[in-house]
């Protein structure tokens, strides 16, 4: 049973150590360890993929819960085929609902095969639609709109949440947040095409370039690691020389854009593919 | 009428001045001129283009026919109007036959309002496909493939060629062939998107940053301008992740240039776009 | 007598003809020509370089007045020679006060040979270095720092300004104020390498990719091009790693960017570049 | 002490278990794992830096070379306190003899606390230098000068070798020998400035932009990692306008590539930098 451990702390003085130890002595074979030091932040994580019997499973995550309770770490422990068959969703978004909604639709329609379990707002643009598919609503950011990233965490915690989806969610996740969740559990859509687009104006950017040709991305979030390299899904449109810009980010957004992500998303769901080693590979 | 004249020359000692007097002299209204100076290949280019009652075309072609004679300078007059209702094409090419066989189909059938003038090699793979469509076949290339600057200018001259296509011709134009047939009348196709991805092996530095778009850039070419910015058309095609390269680079050659090159020489002969201060615009 | 005519108008409809017409009438030779038309801002602009027996030069500057006036233009005539030997600046800034320093003190030591006309700010951060120094000061700039243009245009017009230097202005200056001053009249600074940073924060550009190397660059302003084409200095320093961005900021801001700009500025006034065919060449 | 574990092999199955077991299980603390699964190339490959008492280090390496032989993995244990005083180094090189030279002397004069241990080129140039200085030579390139990189890693290993220096030899390390020497002990001298200009040909590239600015590298090979982030040093040197591209690249070759390179050498002997986590911190 394919099982990601993810561990976040102030430092690496004996984090890595007691989990280690304890999957290598149950029978637990490493497929994958990654470490990071976020110097600047004193933030150090790690990502631990092993294969276990799923007998272990439970002990396992017992096990790890009582290591951060006595070290002070932030741990999780989950597997893709936990909730494999219809896995749980939190719908991340700021104001546009042209995303959102598409995803919504998707469920709804089946599909994409997976539970909204909740969607999470720093701004309450989003509530009607939430309200509108009878979904769980949770709103994290203040008069500003900053979010209170604890409460986002905690929400995806409590909530059982599989796959933390940024549906036009215009903040930036902390490196914390995405070291809580890595090995591809979060999903985002940026509205250019990467690696060529990466700035928050992409369709200004490629339009200065003259470019007649737009697209959408949408990607896991590795922190550290250029985005480029774990795109799911991307897609295009071409206009003709002439077009206005306002003309083009309509387009965009209203169909590209959802229908980018809806892909992306079902792609992930449905298991086609996924993160390996900072790479998306089609499964077998 | 709308008048372009090219002058190109050693130096701008007296290039200007002549050309310049006489259009001012004979009530040609100017509606652009650019000047270039390469230094380093000594080499002066002026494009001059000019609104002029129709009658006065011939004598303007005539006098500086003169002037290029008596100058030593290599001077072309040129309108868009004059073979306007049928352009003349010359089509150049290299190895693949994709390109240039999808537009020879597309001026068969009409979807291209032009005449194949002329194909010209480097090499002489298409010339089978020159031979098939009837259209006069010039190689240019030597042993190793390297063109005959002069040669290929003569036979653009004498076929009265309107526009030069180059269908996955590989080999860069001079700047001197290039301001000869300045202000909108050598179409390239290039296998990536512009302005992202510039290079030789624009398939394999999209696949390396892992991107899951492909495309392929229909443009004019202006010397010593950013080629990003003179796009008349762009298409695009994405794939699965986990797609081999070759297999990706097989869907672009076989559909996706053939696609982009004849939708902008269409745009080009139909006139639907124009090149107005070095950018593509579309004509109201 | 190298002189450069320019003119700024609405459209390019009988803008070029009155004044190529006069030039080429009155025995100039023109050495070059360039024409831009913004269509976005229905802009058109044109630049003309010529050589002109000296006793001409104050005929042409009242028959380009007179054009001006007739035609509703805004047209200029200036060459490098009128005041050659002590050209007059404009010193625009903003906050910053250590590059207009480094400016008025290397004038005020003869290392520049020029006059310090006038310094411009859109904020009244660097009025007390003017008075300081006895040089005129003018704001253009409204509460939020927004700047009067026609002000600023005015400024240098009636100040008899040669050279306009941007010493961390830091605001950009609209097309047409480029174009009134084209030809090479506007030097600026940039607060990275160009082109590789031509943001606004260079600083943490540079630091963010792991740089060890930050520099400046000095270059002419010329509207529509990539300005890392017109590079007249830059100046650079490296640190060791592990230096704190704040201190690497401190170093380039005091020592760097003082020293970029004022050999920069330097090479120009004493007419060691110009600017020829859009690009900085050194004189023969 | 501090000690570095690198793996080999063609997968990740039971690599990393018996390694990470066995660590775990005499008393050594984990500082960083990091894995890599090139599976372009069916290449697993892993580092493991440990904390470790003294005393453990002999019995860690004969139970590696154990595993390593059994599993049949290509494994290799390394401290940098094993020879801190006076590391080992080979020097790769091509044609160039600047950098090479310049290393050899700095050693010889003292200014690098090193050991040139051997000199290795893919063509003999530099043959004569390895004599003069009276270090071993090893040739290692076949008549085409690709080089046989067992060969190279043998050479290496045999040697004892601490740091492998690449002073611009002109091959690109497979990733099997990246990571047969991960953690720190690969020092390339590119010759232009990281990220702006990668390639092969980096004086060119600038230059065509215009750059007065031209620059060297010095940085630690990492892997699937952009280059940029694990700079050493850079030095730059700025030229005036007009200078000739040819008199550039001399004075970046015979200037400040050696001194680019010899600074970075030092400071990596010196254990003033190390790799820590892909990137170069200043060691407290």
């Amino acid at each position: 049973m394919q099982t990601i451990i993810t561990a976040v702390g102030p430092d690496n003085r004996g984090l890595a150590d007691p989990i280690i130890h304890y999957v290598t002595g149950h029978g637990a074979n490493i497929s994958e360890i990654q470490m990071y030091d976020h110097d600047e932040e004193s933030l150090f994580a790690m990502l631990c993929r092993v294969d276990l019997p799923a007998a272990e499973y439970a002990a396992l995550q017992q096990a790890m819960f009582e290591i951060g309770r006595q070290k002070g770490l932030s741990i999780r422990v989950w597997s893709p085929d936990e909730r494999g068959a219809r896995p749980r969703l939190a719908i991340c978004c700021t104001h546009r609902t042209e995303t959102p909604l598409a995803l919504l639709r998707a469920i709804r329609d089946g599909q994409i095969r997976a539970e909204a379990a909740v969607m999470i707002g720093n701004r309450p643009s989003c509530r009607a639609l939430a309200e509108q598919f009878d979904v769980a609503w949770r709103m994290v950011g203040n008069d500003e709109g900053i979010p209170d990233e604890e409460l986002l965490t905690a929400v995806c915690d409590e909530q059982q949440v599989d796959y933390i989806v940024l549906a036009r969610y215009m903040r930036v996740l902390p490196p914390a947040t995405c070291w809580k969740f890595a090995g591809g559990r979060i999903i985002n859509l940026h509205h250019g095409l990467l690696p060529s687009f990466p700035g928050i104006r992409p369709y200004h950017d490629a339009h200065a370039n003259r470019m007649l040709t737009f697209g959408a991305t949408c990607h896991f979030i590795v922190p550290e690691l250029d985005a480029g390299n774990q795109i799911i899904n991307q897609s295009t449109f071409t206009v003709p020389p002439g077009m206005k810009l306002d003309d083009i980010i309509r387009l965009g957004q209203e169909d590209n854009e959802p229908r980018c992500l809806v892909e992306g998303v079902r792609r992930v769901v449905a298991r086609e593919v996924q993160l390996h080693f900072h790479r998306v590979v089609a499964r077998r």
